[in-house]
């Protein structure tokens, strides 16, 4: 095709391509800006406060009346929640906004008198709040992060925005709250909502094919697609179910907030900056797994789950899937996997151990996916680009440097992406 | 820039390329395959149905006995449907699944005795089933439309799929049952949710860029990219709210299911089909409108608001917005508006009068926007596709013909494109 033909001369202009098929538009994701809006508290006062609410939710919702009976339900919530938790050697802290009210903010520390902010009814409802009320909640807390991804004074207008999210839906969005109130009424708008902890990547293929289409198959040029998630995990926080799986999402996700951009890669070469980029993007189901982990809208919050099989089924694929993945990339994963860097979405550490078993790796070579487990617990979606920021922030990692970074969600998807450290 | 002055080379190959700047990689729709799941009911019969069931709905939550009583809310309520509904000469007939059960099936006919498939519980409560279950009712009818979409035996799996909906969530989605079910685990998954009525635009921005970045951003092509909207608006119908707007949405929507492929134009040439090439597309927030459309999920349904001033807005925006999207694409519009075809979300009547007027055309230049609501009602961002699937097999419009589609939704949001008739 005479296109791909001329892509290829194209091509010869940048130095150093050495993915299998040059590409004529490379994208380049950099400019990562995680936000916060509050502190992340310490795991262990996390978990005293679940096992608390979680005691107090029971007895409610049974009728129980008597401290005794109560300190037994404390006693056997405080095992289970440990038993099934993330201990803090794998998750030293989380932000968990739901905690951020005025009464938790109290003396600067936890006042776990103060039920968080979902559950402010839960003496009269162990459930909590609706995900109706809640969902007023999210609506404040992404408009603030949005607020906090941009500097007060900020002119430029991305192009488009990406709004990627797995806990929260409303329209007028976030997003478009936000650009009315900043008069930026000439942004696109995409939604990239409920795909679970691998959000990031179908947003970073979108984001990629804005860039491309405007270059290639539309009439107006685009330079810059922001991505941001908001991700309000604590939001979805269900203090009364007893399953094994209710402790381990209690205990395991925390809220993460950050947004990047897109650019083409010459627009970026003329800036200082460093970032990633992408070389490869693959996608695929895993057979007969569609019920192993769901995630769906409830009366009270999001329900997920997730079996104790996922682990294992991603031992079983991710093997197959990363050769083919960095084949597109141009890499043979088996004679360059010493070299490569890895982001793996640590879904929980058992996630990461078992890739990490399944590729043939080091533990050493799972840093990036542990330090950002145990810096901020599982964000979803945010997770994956907070890897990313490790990777561009840290000067130890070279330029040139090949990256793979894979998550998993619903389906179960696996889905991976390759990028080159410039 | 290299890559555009080679792109405009390469575009000389295509004859007839007018657009402002010619695209290397133009974009075409076609394969439109518009979906039923049930047979349309005529309008005259649901206004009947929604004042049934809003009247027992009232009744059962005011506690009113009495046949008298019920015989005057059965009065006061007919009159207000047929205040705010649109009449059966603007919508001759709805599809509504809510009413696709064993029971209403009955004699071929409706069977008001029934209560629709969320109101089972109507004498209990008359908020109906929660959002939760209704999920379940969509989770069905999202699959089934999938099922319709494909043929049994088709063996070819598109590269991508992007699933349009703002009528439910729900993980492993649709796309991935359908998916897992065919066995077809290489198709990548885009979730293109929560847009409301607009949804289409965003969709084929996206579908757009995965063709794009695929042949100039990343390593391996894709050639085909199927939409599906499954919008299931009759799940969210709302008997007991007594606002005017309330009366308005139960009359006004229907359910919309249908699927569509982008193929890069060369790839569509070799066939023997008809399409839209996609010449131009924008997108622009209205100032000040952000309460003026609400679409938020809730307790028992996605609620749904649209405030009376929606078509004044629409008509202070729509001209200058026109303009400049048709600029994009190579038109004047004040030149050329009299041969333009126009397919306008018919949100509701008012709406594409109000555009009509603005724009300064003639009512026959509407013919398709009315057409659609006439035969389906306002399916949600199920409609435009299904406007441009009648400008595909419309033979009285002939290829060259330029075609301008809007649409609007939460944001308040206009968005629109142009496409070439081929």
């Amino acid at each position: 095709m005479a296109t791909l033909e001329q892509g290829h001369v194209v091509d010869e202009l940048y130095e150093g391509e050495v993915s299998a098929r040059a590409s004529t538009l490379p994208i380049v994701f950099t400019d990562f800006k995680a936000v916060r809006l509050m502190p992340p508290i310490p795991q262990e006062e996390l978990l005293d406060c679940v096992a608390q609410w979680m005691t107090i939710a029971r007895c409610v919702s049974r009728g129980i009346g008597s401290e005794e009976e109560k300190t037994a339900v404390f006693r056997s919530t405080k095992k289970r929640v440990e038993k099934y938790c993330a201990s803090s050697e794998h998750i030293a802290q989380r932000q968990i906004c739901i905690l951020d009210t005025p009464e938790t903010r109290r003396n600067e520390r936890l006042e776990f008198a103060a039920p968080p902010a979902p559950y402010q009814n839960i003496r009269s409802n162990p459930a909590g709040k609706t995900w109706e009320e809640r969902r007023v909640l999210f609506e404040q807390a992404a408009l603030t992060a949005f607020e906090h991804c941009y500097e007060e004074g900020e002119q430029q207008a991305p192009d488009e925005i990406i709004h990627v999210t797995c806990t929260g839906y409303s329209s007028p969005s976030p997003v478009q709250v936000f650009l009315s109130q900043r008069g930026w009424f000439r942004t696109g708008v995409t939604h990239a909502y409920h795909m679970g902890c691998y959000g990031a990547f179908p947003a970073i293929r979108t984001a990629c094919g804005l860039l491309a289409a405007s270059y290639f198959s539309l009439p107006t040029r685009k330079d810059r697609i922001d991505i941001i998630h908001t991700e309000y995990l604590s939001l979805h926080v269900d203090f009364l179910t007893q399953e094994p799986g209710n402790y381990v999402m209690n205990t395991l996700f925390g809220d993460g907030f950050i947004k990047y951009s897109a650019y083409p890669l010459l627009n970026f070469l003329s800036s200082n900056k460093r970032g990633l980029k992408l070389l490869a993007l693959e996608e695929r189901l895993a057979p007969n797994s569609l019920e192993e982990m769901t995630l769906r809208p409830g009366t009270y919050s999001f329900d997920e789950t997730v079996s104790k099989n996922v682990p294992e089924i991603i031992y079983v694929h991710i093997k197959e899937f990363m050769i083919d993945l960095c084949r597109q990339a141009g890499l043979d994963f088996e004679a360059e996997k010493e070299d490569l860097v890895y982001a793996v979405h640590p879904g929980g550490p058992a996630i990461v151990s078992k890739t990490r078993d399944a590729l043939g790796l080091d533990e050493s070579q799972m840093w990036i996916s542990r330090d950002i487990l145990r810096q901020h617990g599982n964000m979803a979606s945010a997770t994956a680009p907070h890897m990313w920021q490790k990777i561009v922030e840290t000067d130890a990692i070279p330029s040139g440097a090949k990256i793979v970074s894979v998550a998993f969600g619903p389906g179960l998807t696996v889905i991976g992406a390759v990028f080159e450290k410039i």
